[in-house]
């Protein structure tokens, strides 16, 4: 589920240039001490979800190819506080190079797919899907997204061109939400499809009127959305509706039982800790 | 205290083509209904530290170059709920495609300053002063650090080239301190300095016989840390000093108490939300 | 309708220095002796529509910031054998540096366009609309699905990443068509449409009993086309028609007698000649 | 005679991501169904000659260092409708993925070579050369020239940079041909060739006067250009000799029979339609 | 006579990249303190010619778009020790920090000017031409070359790819020099020069017989290259004759005397010291 | 000792691209000719010390990953006249493309090397020990400075960012040394040492006073520089003293002799000349 390393190479790349600099001063002044092999095990040292592994195995291949790096758990996978997730067996160099950012990594994507996972547990017995936001870290949109998959949530559109969204702004400037439809449509890819915000019923009806694709309930009450949904479903029931706004913990499976097709919240990228993971080097 | 835009630039370039692809399909659509110029406020969702401004203006600006963008706040101010922190005036179009990675930035460093100052609050009244680590998401090293020394802390070695930090497996690996210290030396930038990890009083006065220039207190205890800093403030007063390992809001005064020159924690660049800040948008 | 211009100058860039390489040789050798500012116009040497002419002013202005260019005629207008359509005033020394580049740039968007529009208005009394196909020259896929929407055809998808496509490879693969939905609807950002390829009515009926969103007739003839079509609007009538394959000029109207949304060609991105433009310049 | 890869491969790179973008949602969606290992081969639908199938497969290996690639035919081959001329044997995703960069490249290639042997074929029996010119679409320059060369055309210069070539606007800014021809020479690297455009036997005569390497006969016609080349013959013959301005298949002979080394054309890289090449796909 | 800025830029803002790294910490230190506006001249400590002062003033003009750099001498001008060449006007952050780029730039390509006007002058007045080689520091190339043009010298081949030189090794493989000759000619851009190495008569003979376009005289005595000379000039004598190997100030004069057209040293690029320069800032 | 390749090559790229630029037509156009496997031999035609060989050779496995490349000698050792100092088998066209930049790699880093073994051989008997500048060519900065190391210099900073210099405009602009210091190390990375220059005894006792890290005698007299050492080594015995300007060959002994702990001169990489170094070939 990630995609090529042609998309994601360039990135890890320019990362690795950003720790290194001008030269590792500490790894580079010991080279001729170092035993030429060593091995590593990362360790998680509070329990977690693990995601993002075989990109931080990417990223000490990129220093030497020839380096091994094995995840003993798959991706999205329950992990329990001291358990070994990783096996490394490579040049030394490489290995003391490349921790740091392997691990700041492999930390951050772990943190979101936990956080991820508590939200998408709430709501597992409803039909009802957790998605993401593009509020995201610069830079790390692909690679936060799929923690975000792994974890449990479905991606919502992955930028400004993957699908269309109308908000208030839009409708105001376009002078009324079937012209705001109707001018988007006319330009745009067409099977991208176009989502609407809507924080009131009439605002609902307007866009299942000018054939909105997918409906966001914004900012509604719990009992708003419910009335939405069922007026979605009774005469449109081909549109996805979604519900966004003020999405919590405790409140998120009231929002599932309104029938709502997604629930889409930026908490577990943008509030998460980084999960703590630490690396053991030995020589081999 | 941002480097030149010639080195902050391609990042946010790169970090608008992440976000923007093949196209704003949501503006682009409109297009012809916008009004040509709109004004934007930044509005405070929650109380915290101004950080990062600046570089969140530059996103515009680099969309339109004559994008107007003024922070009515400075870097480092504490800010309060419902505070207006920016105000732009501009082309609607670069308003409405870069709102998302301006304000994505502007969140994240903001959150970080913001966390930071609560941990440089703590020990104000010492002369320890606080820093960050090198666990900073991939991608962001300088702009997080920025936002570290906006929030009260100062930063540590910005990465693997501008100073020189030996760990256990460089000592294990050169067969002793001594021996990894000279080594290092004789191919090192000769203003560089050499930090040496410690969790002892022997590897202490190990580091101190062979001229480490700063040396780190790794996950001692208070009264460890205090005995190594006096042997340390005897022998050598010019050697600085710095705790590191556990460091929580609890605890940090005592560290402080004990009289080192630094106290490093990455708990502000790695568990910190994102600070709420919403843009309102108007035609002008 | 274009993208921002920091998608596209990337772009522009690299199109000039491949053309420059180590200098114009011809160009800095008269330097000196050149009037510092000139005149330019661009005359169609053959009837057709205008598309691109925005991006190829941009060409100079890469060159030289303070060149003027104004196109006389609007993006998507048919121009007349002999018709001034640019007219540019600037640096001498730009207008002959960057004329070839933004000559073929030009000719081949304008190029496009025409043989789109002749296709476009084969049908343009039926709702069905032309579309597009990845089928675009590497390096090109923007600039060339734009002047394909100038030409008065939609955009279909712009890349592997903005909808799903499931052919024959991909359902024998996942081991029936439902299976391949459902596998890829599961980790396909949700509002991402998924579009399958169907040969036959047996696999009409099997993708819409699968909830595809987009169905493509592949290959049909028109009689098999307009029986799929009529089950589709009686059964899923919000599920979007394409039929493809073989679409010549003789055969269009036909297919979009059929009754579906849209008919895809590869025709005019694959098959046009350029649009003949020459550049007449003088001295201002 | 295709240059190192080191300067193919960040082209193929790029296109491979233009298509990509953040990922490839169909064969990413059913990687986990997919056999490992596929077949497959590349059937023209069309006769024609083959053209730039290595750098097709440099595509595939990019994606996948390990996939096989061979051409069953040799470029500059003339094939046969429905001929096999590719095989590929490689890992399913990659197939998948790289398919359409792939085959966009090869189809414009083979439809470029093969127009360009029907100019070639029609004056195969004189000693004149078809030579392309700088009318290449932006961004594959080297490749369509290659491709060109391949059909039976020689290169003309590759850009601005590697010879010099005088028109109208550089004599008038140089206050006459010996002017301009003297201070081109005066500051271009020694060994590139200065050729003249010179549309009368004033102009040719003045070119040879001032030791033009190269005059290109610019929309002459036969009778003049017979003049001319005679002329040039007699008292110059090292001189090489270009016709160039409207040359049609139907009229190239008669130019050819002027005597003349070169004959310009861009019709083969700017009007040829793409070759039709379809991929069959099979797991192994 | 520099190639348009779009070449240059990309290497000076790389160049400032590779000096200012993280950013500049003794002026970004200090920043808040500074004199808004500064004002610095350039005095050479050393007499010597003039060459690349436009290209340093692009440096600063990098970093912040408003500072003013005039020369107050020309390009290739002959300056005097302690004489001011550059007034420089802006903002004090941009003086400081892109003072060293922009200097050592300099440096460099006065020194390389000035003793190729060394070379240049001792052969003033003869026909003879001082030209270049490819032996330039990597990456410097294009503006190394322009030094040595400003110094009195005509650039020799820029690179690979903008003329053929064919060595011992070219004709061992080919089977000879005529076959070298016509494989290499048959996929060559047809305005491209062929240069052939000869260290013998007959390998003089041999490359007028095979039509090449220049002939090098490798390491040859003086009289070989008179007898060379003669010969080519006799039956050949639009053939250049560049001469090579061995070129000292005190042996230039005399190969000039054998007629030649060109000779080619690479001691004004690769053995150069740098000029000396300075920079006086003042606050203004 | 040199840093990780990750940051090399990117470097080695783009010089191979430099020369190449759109293809080697001498060595394409007899590539069918040419025997595949050939191989090479380095030798010195001067004496001098080994530097960069390595990444020389990476520039030839940049090309071809199968080209094996052996140094014969150690980076650092000194090489006789003649001598054989590097072994190279692989494809011939890897071996004619890449000789030219390998070449003026290895040579303009051998020239480096020599030139420094000189001055520091010159006081290998003191504790002082040579160190570089920040007047490297632009581009060369990692490379140069790692030639100066092999030769037996240590390195001054790398940049403008691991290090921090005070100088007298820095000084003015801040009001005062002290000042200075304290402005520069509130926002500076805590492990980064400050230095200061000094041009008299005042300004020695102001450096100290305010806790310089390094303090540089700028232009003195050898006495003035024995009587700054004296007092530095009897009041701040961990302050490092630097010797700079005017350090010749006559001098650097005497300068040496004050005591000092480092002398720093620019010579060895702006005024060496490049080490000869050829390339003989043949086929294997």
């Amino acid at each position: 589920m990630l995609p090529s390393w042609i998309i994601i190479d360039p990135l890890l790349q320019s990362w690795l240039i950003e720790d290194i600099g001008r030269g590792d001063r500490t790894t580079m002044g010991i080279a001729s001490k170092l035993a030429q092999m060593g091995k590593a095990e990362w360790v998680f040292k509070e329990a977690g979800i693990a995601a993002g592994l075989p990109v931080a195995g990417r990223v000490f291949q990129l220093l030497d190819s020839r380096v091994m790096f094995t995840a003993t758990v798959d991706e999205g996978e329950q992990c329990d506080l001291d358990q070994v997730t990783v096996r490394i067996h490579g040049a030394m160099e490489a290995l003391l190079t490349g921790e740091r950012v392997a691990l700041n990594l492999a930390m951050h994507l772990c943190g979101i797919a936990t956080m991820t996972s508590h939200y998408a547990s709430k709501i597992s017995d409803f039909p009802a899907q957790l998605v993401d936001t593009r509020k995201t870290t610069p830079g790390l949109r692909v690679l936060e997204k799929y923690a975000s998959w792994v974890g449990g949530a479905k991606n919502h559109r992955m930028g400004l061109d993957d699908a269309v969204m109308i908000k208030d702004n839009h409708i105001a400037a376009a002078g009324g939400i079937g012209e705001a439809i109707a001018c988007i449509r006319d330009c745009t890819p067409y099977p991208l499809t176009i989502e609407v915000e809507a924080s009131s019923m009439e605002e609902v009806e307007a866009a299942l009127r000018h054939r909105a694709e997918i409906i966001m309930l914004d900012n509604m009450s719990t009992s708003e959305m419910k009335n939405a949904v069922e007026l979605i479903r009774q005469t449109h029931d081909w549109v996805k509706v979604e519900a966004s706004g003020n999405i919590t913990l405790d409140r998120i499976r009231d929002v599932a039982a309104t029938g709502v097709d997604y629930i889409s919240t930026s908490a577990p990228i943008t509030q998460s800790p980084w999960l703590d993971i630490s690396m053991r080097l030995s020589t081999s």
